[in-house]
């Protein structure tokens, strides 16, 4: 087990700041085993000597460990909470030690179903086991540990990473101070899991999918990543949303499909962010963390959520956005109420906006209003 | 231009009521030509002396001509509507002839993408001219006109159809009397066209698609259709009433895809949705009619939705469904304000129910409780 900045380079542009560390073998809680675990990660800040002062992101489905900074070569658009996370932020790296790391099953830097199986020599793909987000928080606290970290003042995420958060405070009760889950529930609705379902069959139908094994084929399934994509996008708007900044517009820019396509700019739209998804993240990884998004429940192996509930520790502060539609504000609500029923200290604020699920990554001053009171009481 | 029954016979088992009429060429609004247009109609009940005692149904982007009759070997369900339509029913086959056409565009009997172009001898494919709401609407005319009927007691029809109707009011005034449109608003917003490119997406994805000239090939996109139709039934269902129905519950059927999939009821309905259709539809009718949904608006060719409407003569009932996502009940609403505004004759009424957008095709006691009275003042 050791630190081991720089090790497993990726294909993407330097990024001097990504550090990876191996976490040894690890064993998903749903069964089969994974050699040799690695996660790539980012801190900014110092850790004090207690090891008492850290915070740690979570971040959403194709986000990565950069989680702050500005635009650069490596990431042209800056960290993805650059404006929640630094020097005076909200979560604020002067005073705390910040750590942010790509998920396990991710395709980010660490390991996932596009890394190589040591047993094989070849990359997992579908032979990868099956993660949930507990298996990912239980990955992210060996990383922790071996940083030194001894207690976390708080763990914050949004989306799968609210889930994680949630979790987190279930897991390791002594563990975390503050907990921040946002836009998350302890449990995804069948809404959810069949916008999630509608993408995986357009990632699996894709002949370049190739079972999974598209890897040095030359071909991956990029169309149906990006299906997968435009139906994710729904999900993360909102019908007002989209009325105020699509509304029935002509396309702007021109189709990228030809066939019947690109008349409207909610359509050409859909068609760009899902080619842009494609261009940097794996089918694969896309199909295991929207299956962790749908299997998480908080109350799985206790007798119920309540049980699972009735062990946190930690100071909760749920928050809802009014619009969301993947995790609607009244199941973050009400999942708010049964962790303070079962015994916990937890608020629920709620974002109004008409943004949908993805205002934790743009309605800055309200997530600031309520994150950073809580945070820094 | 002749009465044909039973002419232009399809590849579904024997359905003799059901009745194909030629209306000869046209004309789409937005180019193209159609040398020979035929319609699948069916009719019930007794065109009187008059000819002003028939009500048009107007079916759904799925449905067919036969909104009413029981189970039969050749409609293993029954009619649509056929809670509604029949003798002594909400729309009263004793007192009015009741007629009901498969849509231009569609695959149930009429002309659409898979006739065959008299001017090639092949299949139209995507060869087939973009056809319109109002251009459905300009050949149920021409079909009526021959019918012999001279005025319609009432037009009524959901979603799709509902556009329809609404289409009626304004192109045809002083030919219809009442109109029902039902989940239906003179513009499809952006959530909604969004959805349906997802759809279309997967369809022209599909290897087996092969650019629209699959017929004859022994492959059409049955997989694309498939995943089409899962984003259509998200739309046609609440996040509320999927809880109460499928919840989180596990798959009670086996898996239609082994890999990764089936883990929750929410999926394999799904699933099982998609291969229903597939097996019985027309992808190109899927990504045609799709098309005529997103670009219907009513004030199209006209200097505004307001002067559009300022031509209705009928009386109108907007009927929205409180859980509907696809025409959300609040733009059910306004588009009634918006008819009135406009001097019409406009009432609104809504259904209050989980069914979400399919209310119209099963919350029957609610459905005739708003609509009966209307029709039967």
């Amino acid at each position: 087990m050791t630190l081991d900045p720089g090790a497993g380079a990726n294909r993407a542009p330097a990024r001097p700041d990504k550090h990876f560390h191996r976490i040894g073998s690890f064993e998903p809680e749903l069964g089969g085993s994974l050699e040799e675990v690695k996660l790539a990660y980012e801190t900014w800040g110092e850790l004090d000597a207690s090891g008492e002062n850290a915070v740690l992101v979570v971040h959403a489905l194709t986000g990565d460990s950069h989680c702050t900074g500005g635009p650069s070569e490596a990431y042209r658009r800056g960290g993805w909470w650059d404006e929640i996370v630094g020097p005076g932020r909200t979560v604020d790296t002067d005073e705390s030690f910040v750590v942010c790391s790509n998920v396990l099953g991710g395709c980010s830097g660490s390991t996932g179903p596009a890394s190589i199986d040591p047993g094989t020599g070849r990359p997992y793909g579908m032979r990868f086991p099956i993660v949930t987000i507990r298996d990912i928080v239980r990955t992210q606290k060996r990383l922790l540990d071996d940083l030194g970290v001894r207690r976390l003042r708080a763990v914050i995420g949004g989306s799968i990473g609210g889930q994680q958060a949630l979790e987190w405070a279930v897991e390791y009760p002594d563990f975390v101070e503050k907990v921040v889950p946002i836009a998350a529930t302890g449990a995804l609705g069948p809404q959810g899991i069949g916008m999630s379902e509608i993408g995986r069959r357009a990632i699996m139908a894709d002949p370049d999918w190739q079972g999974g094994d598209y890897y040095g084929t030359g071909r991956s399934p990029e169309t149906g990543l990006s299906i997968a994509r435009m139906a994710g996008m729904m999900t993360y708007q909102s019908a007002e949303g989209q009325w105020e900044r699509f509304g029935r517009n002509p396309a702007s820019r021109p189709a990228l499909y030809e066939e019947f396509g690109g008349r409207f700019e909610i359509e050409s739209y859909l068609h760009y962010q899902g080619r842009d998804l494609a261009g940097r993240f794996d089918a694969n990884s896309y199909l295991y963390l929207t299956r962790a998004m749908d299997l998480y429940d908080a109350g799985a192996g206790y007798a119920s959520q309540e049980e699972a509930y009735s062990r946190i520790e930690a100071e909760m502060l749920f928050v809802g956005i009014s619009s969301d539609w993947l995790f609607p504000a009244s199941e973050v609500r009400e999942t708010a109420e049964r962790v303070r029923n079962a015994g916990a200290e937890a608020r629920y604020e709620e974002i109004e906006c008409k943004s949908g699920h993805d205002a934790f990554l743009k309605d800055w001053d309200q997530l600031r209003a309520v994150v950073g009171p809580f945070l820094n009481d």
